[in-house]
């Protein structure tokens, strides 16, 4: 088992090896086809040509496989993990694990800031393509080595690493919910009115949000923001903190 | 193997054992765990006692868990299927195979209406109630089955027998990409401005939406819907109505 592995790993050039290596500690896996998991580590910004079929390739395929199927993978463990929690419960708390940010600072303390390629000229650290990756790498393993070894990797690597599922799942930042919740505790009805305005021109799309929130028709907070969600929370944050202050 | 299988089958009463037969012909396996099964077909409002621990069940909790199977089973599938197509791609065809009036009526054409229960007054048909229950069936499968098994399922028994990916992947019912490609040739500007309302009483909680698509700040069509996505293509079909008319 080892000879034939050391052999494999001589063939490569040094950068590869090295490679390699990151591989199989940060995945737990000996991968056989190399070639998919450099592909996961290329930035779209960087889209690199295949040198055998001179096609450009980079990683937003295995991105999309992999965010597929981290959500199955993270589905099944909460849903073991929690037996008696419903539905509802469970989405909420897989969205907090699937999450765009989470994703990048795990991507982040796994080192993937180092091999990932890209010519973005933002601090990657700023944006969405570390997480990206991670989830292109998620795709690598599976196509690798198949569903039960992905899973191995995802539990074993990164929730058991970083995710602290008790206390995701108590966590609340969620302001609308909160002032939802105020509203039923004091009889008083809640109502979120968001306006959402799409721009599309030959050279641009832009999308702004704008949301108030009402308590008894009254206005009581108004946010803005690049998503629903944000334009509400913020609506929310701003109510709740005037009914604290009276 | 004939044997333990035909005595397991003896050991259930008719009524199980005429489901036990459904479960094989409709997935292709032979259900380890019925239990299982029987509780993909309940839905939420037939919640049922279990015998043993006295605790209501339903299919809430598998329809969650094969929603999340069903995704990443899709995904690989047309990562494989369009070996040549961006991530954009292959994630909006995955989005119209997933989607909720899709399934429901493949739920229909697998019968499973036959062995849900439900304590709803509506007509199953003109609900959701089928297809979280197929749903909800590839959970069963998954749990019982693992992941090839129930792989195979998906790709055997539902996508093979009634999904056309050719034809999936090109179609085009989508109004409202319909009438920016138009402002794009045209060099018009198309804005949609979209209403959301939220209401949350004590008792209960209501969304509406009212969308509004302007061209070149001109008012052409206006649409209401129980969804965003509605409401934007009821008033993007209104508008491209108007264009064809002129």
């Amino acid at each position: 088992m080892i000879k034939p592995l050391l052999h494999i790993i001589k063939l490569l050039p040094f950068r590869r090896k090295k490679f390699y290596g990151f591989i199989r500690t940060t995945t737990g896996c000996n991968p056989s086809n190399l070639e998919i998991f450099e592909q996961a580590m290329i930035h779209k910004s960087a889209m690199l040509k295949n040198s055998k079929t001179h096609k450009y390739i980079n990683n937003e395929r295995l991105e999309y496989l992999g965010d597929a199927i981290l959500g199955s993978i993270v589905a099944e463990v909460l849903y073991i993990y929690f037996p008696h929690k419903n539905e509802g419960f469970l989405t909420k708390t897989r969205s907090r694990i699937v999450n765009r940010s989470l994703l990048n600072s795990i991507a982040l303390e796994m080192d993937l800031h180092k091999w990932v390629k890209t010519q973005s000229l933002l601090d990657v650290s700023q944006t969405s393509i570390l997480g990206d990756a991670l989830e292109a790498l998620i795709g690598a393993v599976y196509l690798d080595k198949g569903y039960a070894r992905c899973k191995q990797f995802v539990q074993e690597k990164i929730l058991n690493q970083y995710i602290d599922l008790q206390r995701i799942a108590r966590e609340d930042n969620n302001f609308k919910s909160l002032l939802i919740e105020w509203g039923q505790k004091n009889k008083k009805s809640v109502n979120f009115i968001t306006e959402e305005l799409h721009s599309y021109t030959d050279s641009e799309t832009t999308t702004k949000f704008k949301s108030k929130a009402l308590i008894n028709e009254e206005l009581l907070g108004e946010g803005e923001g690049h998503s629903k969600k944000e334009a509400q929370q913020n609506a929310a944050h701003q109510a709740l903190d005037k009914i604290e202050a009276e």
